[in-house]
């Protein structure tokens, strides 16, 4: 990740900021805000506002249910009961805003979590930076024999070079040409005095998708967590999920008490249909159970007994 | 506006936070964090949080001009521009939370704008306070004769006072044996050690819609506007526009530029349509004009002229 | 439930319209398209509209996937799929339109499903219909004395009928105080030629939230799904549960095998938590486990012990 | 546009389809159910299905308005009343969806419309067509000088083929190396059979924006029009508005009446904003207005003389 002096200026300006307010601010958040976090290549995560803390889950949860929740005692075990039962507006009471550097094709998976506000560079009103993903060696992965949308082992040797120069080669030439079309280097020089340059709009088309972009995005606790349950998880590409993990950090830092319960209810936690729960119900009485039997798919079968540890019962 | 000794302490309390944040803060809305503002006989609205400032639209909007808006050299001309092309997601980059105390049938407005965050007080978990709004004399509006949905003149003598002893009477009876029902009086003593009380759930439904309910209620900048811009406005309920008249004075406070660029192109702008165009340009060329010829319907010709001050052009 | 003549009348010529249309239809849903279905004892449910079908779902899955979902054979087994790992935005993919009739204080739970568009009858404009909730003798339950926000036991007896008095007393003399107020009756007529009426915008607020209202309420399948999980669901309040399971047969009929994809993975389904997963596992190997050790709340554990039937380690 | 003959029969078989309904229809809409419209050099614009139709706005005002709604005879006349007014919510009650085949830089504007239901082609899980757009002589403009986003005059001659042939050769070399990537051609073959392919989540970063993409887009009525008004306008970057010109001719064949009032309302209308209003006021009266009186800038001044055709007032 490099930053370019105005950026760090900018950066350093923010962060020896000290000012004063009656609103509740989240101590370990406020440490690394403004702070570039990097991810991939070139790209970084940087906190740069929030309000509210795990005190303001419970303030509206608390209006919400009245004198009803004098019985609770902590506000470790309101949130806790919240988030097992799915009580989630609470959750919405609080916000955060990240300055986000992605690739496109990273962006384009990200833009899907639509309840939430972004505003993107745009490559209409200004030329894009030079700069683009590039998997390291250990991320150069094949595709999944068994699943559609996952990895399989990691391409290693003449391939993996062959890869590589691949997509640094062509976005390097695509991004020349996009110079050459907008007759201006990225630093801002005119190229052919005596030319005029094609319509930003237009020769941004000539970019390939590990071309980095980059975004405020502000969400609310529901919807932050919503969007770390699916991007954080195992199954998402590994890109987003380098972000997501980072972002799961700052959650932790911001908000503690709920990281804890989304770590045990969502993130660390399972489902069970209804004819999944026939099977662990026999389980339990040590009774004899099948896949005929089961009503389950093969492939539901696996997942069951996965979650369970179980890798004596997974069938092949 | 009666709060009770542990409300007032409550706000005692969070105004004398003093913490230290190296997010922007908005000094003239910190004067009046927390405070209780009064509306109607019971109601209040009291800004508990918020995040970002003038300069948070303007930082968003930059990045994503780019270096494109280097030209605009302001923030009240970026502002500006901003409001005045619909060029909205900057302004939803800042949010406010209020907590509001108001009458039921005013919550059910309010709640139709959905882009919203609410935690509303619960009277399945708890009993309703015992409060509800009673109109001054000067706001008892006889129905309009022209406005389906508007008032007229002020109802005075001895109707009015026929009308504030039912309207008093009927919440107070009905409040009365929503105690009796629950078995439990406002003050959480109860009635008849021998009874059990019916379901609050259920019991709530006695209740009038003038009974007074409470709710945080938080929004972003953009979806506040929109808010502001129906409740504020003349054809709005009066009742819900004093809360909207008070929530103008802290948007003034929060966001004084974006406040006056809203005022200028939204509140006190007007719409002129295809045929309504055609018009005023008629008008300005100083030719002549007719209903007839417009294209027009009576009243949408009148909206036109009482938009521009032609008062001699409105037609009875 | 009783419907005017004009109602009636509506429903007749809405259902004998025969339409050709090149649209996907749901055969055993037009069977039932427009009837009013009862519900509690002055409400309804009519669906009046819908898009699609389960092919509708499985269409925009297979533009997702691509030639990746070649493998995946028959409809069903898809669906089951998209709903066992969330990928929910197929489901997103039909819509339905209800017309509804309910108490205006289930209306305020149901309108907190913000992803619906809704057309709510203003009382601002007209006059409120004559009909109020009153709880049959088997749903007059008292507050149960454990769980803070439901029913226990019924009342019976002389009680019962008090509360069933003042219910209808208090409803019929509100509503009838509203008339006088209006200075009009609900047939229209006027009540005294010398008077003029309040405003109806004022004169609503004296009636009780037991007060029939009425909607169109329109959705995507994916949310009527997420609505119909919390309401039709044992811990909703009884009276918007009644709505739930009717519209759950309405589901039925339009999607059969969405339906059961939802029944078996979404309502007869349980969450685990990371914790509850150890517990699990444990019982599945025959080992110890006890409260203390589990690190679950009294209340965690007893729902856990619940979701597989494992009664006897209910702790009281 | 070229349809492979999988989809060419797909079309005709939905189109042959004709079944027997109770809901409304619109049958000029249904005239061209299903047909692709070509749009741009590979895309298309296809109606897939639709839920309501003019009569379904009027049936949700009436409801809301209740007996208020009788003196608004007209179907026309409520509609126009509901735009005019911005009453929104009836307009939401109608629903359209849309498979569209579309450039990936175009798609990233589209997508920022987040009131909609979207399924998008995942290249994770299926190769992309060997498709990019390539502009028309006509349309390869170059960048405006005056405007930061916009087109200026058309570039022709040798620097016109240059471009064309830099954007013609980057698509194809990039989406070359792809498929070799991949180690699979676009028609499934394998290139190398001693070869393990990359993962396709991992490939597709190396095209060029210009590639095709598709997806079923689902929307209601209002938000239609919302996308319309931004997209069709003549500040929309021309690409994405051949899309919305064709869109608001489906439009006009769904809801005729709602049509002829948004391009009398929304799309021929303007605003004016409370400065502006003064202005015109002066106007109208002839008085003398200036630039330094008015307290506009240039840039808005001309903008209000340019709504009203006042093109002697522009100010260079």
């Amino acid at each position: 990740m490099n930053l370019t002096k105005e950026q760090q200026q900018e950066i350093k300006d923010q962060q020896s900021q000290k000012n004063s307010t009656k609103r509740v601010t989240a101590p370990e958040l406020e440490k690394i805000l403004y702070e570039a976090l990097p991810v991939l290549d070139h790209g970084f995560i940087r906190v740069v506002d929030y309000m509210g803390d795990d005190t303001s889950v419970v303030q509206s949860a608390r209006v919400s249910y009245g004198k009803g929740t004098k019985k609770v005692s902590t506000d470790s075990g309101l949130i806790k009961y919240l988030m097992r039962h799915w009580h989630s507006t609470p959750f919405e009471m609080c916000e955060i805003k990240y300055h986000v550097k992605l690739p496109i094709f990273i962006a384009r998976q990200w833009i899907r979590h639509r309840t939430a506000n972004v505003n993107e560079y745009s490559a209409r009103y200004s030329i894009l930076d030079k700069e683009f993903y590039l998997p390291t060696n250990e991320n150069l992965a094949a595709q999944s024999q068994n699943n559609r949308q996952g990895r399989g082992e990691v391409i290693k040797g003449d391939q993996a070079k062959q890869v590589l120069d691949l997509l640094k080669n062509d976005a390097q030439r695509t991004y020349e040409n996009y110079e050459t079309m907008l007759n201006q280097r990225y630093d801002g020089s005119t190229i052919d005095e005596n030319k005029i340059g094609l319509a930003r709009e237009l020769a941004r088309m000539n970019l390939t998708l590990n071309t980095y972009t980059q975004w405020y995005w502000k969400t609310d606790l529901l919807n932050l967590m919503n969007f770390l349950r699916l991007r954080a998880d195992s199954h998402a590409q590994y890109e987003i999920r380098a972000y997501a993990d980072l972002m799961l950090d700052t959650l932790k830092k911001w908000v503690p008490i709920t990281y804890e319960a989304f770590m045990d209810y969502r993130v660390g936690g399972t489902e069970v249909s209804s004819k999944g729960k026939e099977i662990v119900k026999k389980l339990i009485k040590g009774e004899k159970i099948s896949l005929e039997d089961s009503g389950l798919s093969k492939r539901e079968w696996n997942e069951l007994m996965n979650a369970f540890d179980l890798n004596d019962k997974v069938i092949e």
